[in-house]
């Protein structure tokens, strides 16, 4: 967006550049995601889907098998798809998009962060890594959320975003998304499984 | 919403109630606020008000005269308008809706809280209460982020709030909401000081 530098005179330039980056992140509410809201008014914005497994982090963790430092779980869920802003949403299941994924994330992040008095830039995009990475319990456990957020929404959906896919998507593509729920989460995962399996029966599932 | 049963049966009551109440607030996202959205395409929602002042929380906190213990500020950012899934948003500005408002909320956290196991209802619930009350650090924190980001958009947005509320909205009323900013963020009230003079050579504020 472009607006009037006289917005942004504050006379305190660090001040200014976390204005800026403030009025630049509310394009996230610009950002459609595949998953229906509950109401099924429309799709989901990347906004939305942030703020929502920020406050599932405070009500999930005694699930997690691994000790979680909630905060650093929650600052990563509500900055981890930040990037999309200039990246894009790509679809879980689509092979092609998934392919430039990466570079597409990293030039993003360095557009995005860079916007940022360099301390607070790098920490934003320390914790985008470390989300991505996955390799943290805190990381585990957000990336577990935000698995089971949309795949929750689908379940609710009758299954839309599956039914809606260019190529069907089948059990075995679900279940191997969720396999960091069953592995970091495994009383959710008794949900999750139990899910699936209606979702089959039901046909949302191929 | 009215969803089946089926959905929520994972034979752990817990998690079954966690999982209505993850439902539940979806709801959020319904809720529309009387903000523009900084694309100027609609209004901003509770879902995505909440998550940008979360954000906002990890960049601002140097400004503030006091300690923050920035995980308790974020979490009470992430709940403090669940509320009004129920009890509907409460225009800053109008005088009427305002002397009910406490009884519609008291209500609606009653309702809403009830839905999780006690001891996250009642932590939920204490979140929500300490914001409404300002007056620890953390609280008046956040109620200056609160009001921080819709001032900000109005802003970015010729202002929109100001200019279309049923009864103009003046410079003096603007100055007694940011006061909260004013006492606990001094440095950025001088953006606020220098802003709220440009609303009004604008016309935006009288």
């Amino acid at each position: 967006m472009d607006f009037s530098e006289e917005l942004f005179a504050s006379g305190n330039i660090r001040l200014d550049a976390q204005l800026k980056f403030t009025a630049e992140i509310d394009r996230m509410t610009s950002v459609l995601r595949r998953t229906l809201l509950l109401d099924r008014s429309r799709c989901e914005n990347d906004a939305e889907h942030s703020w929502h497994i920020a406050v599932m982090a405070l009500l999930f963790e005694e699930y997690s098998l691994e000790k979680i430092d909630l905060h650093h779980a929650v600052e990563m869920l509500l900055v981890h798809d930040l990037i999309e802003i200039y990246a894009g949403d790509t679809f879980a299941y689509d092979t092609e998009g998934n392919k430039s994924k990466s570079e597409r994330e990293n030039a993003a992040a360095e557009k995005l962060f860079s916007m940022l008095p360099a301390e607070q830039g790098s920490r934003i995009c320390s914790l985008w890594k470390e989300f991505d990475a996955s390799v943290t319990a805190d990381a585990k456990y957000a990336n577990c959320l935000d698995k089971l957020q949309p795949f929750f929404h689908n379940m609710l959906t009758e299954g839309y975003t599956w039914r809606n896919a260019a190529t069907p998507v089948t059990k075995v593509q679900v279940e191997k998304r969720m396999a960091c729920i069953k592995e970091f989460m495994p009383q959710v995962y008794i949900w999750v499984d139990k899910s699936i399996s209606l979702a089959v029966k039901q046909g949302w599932l191929s």
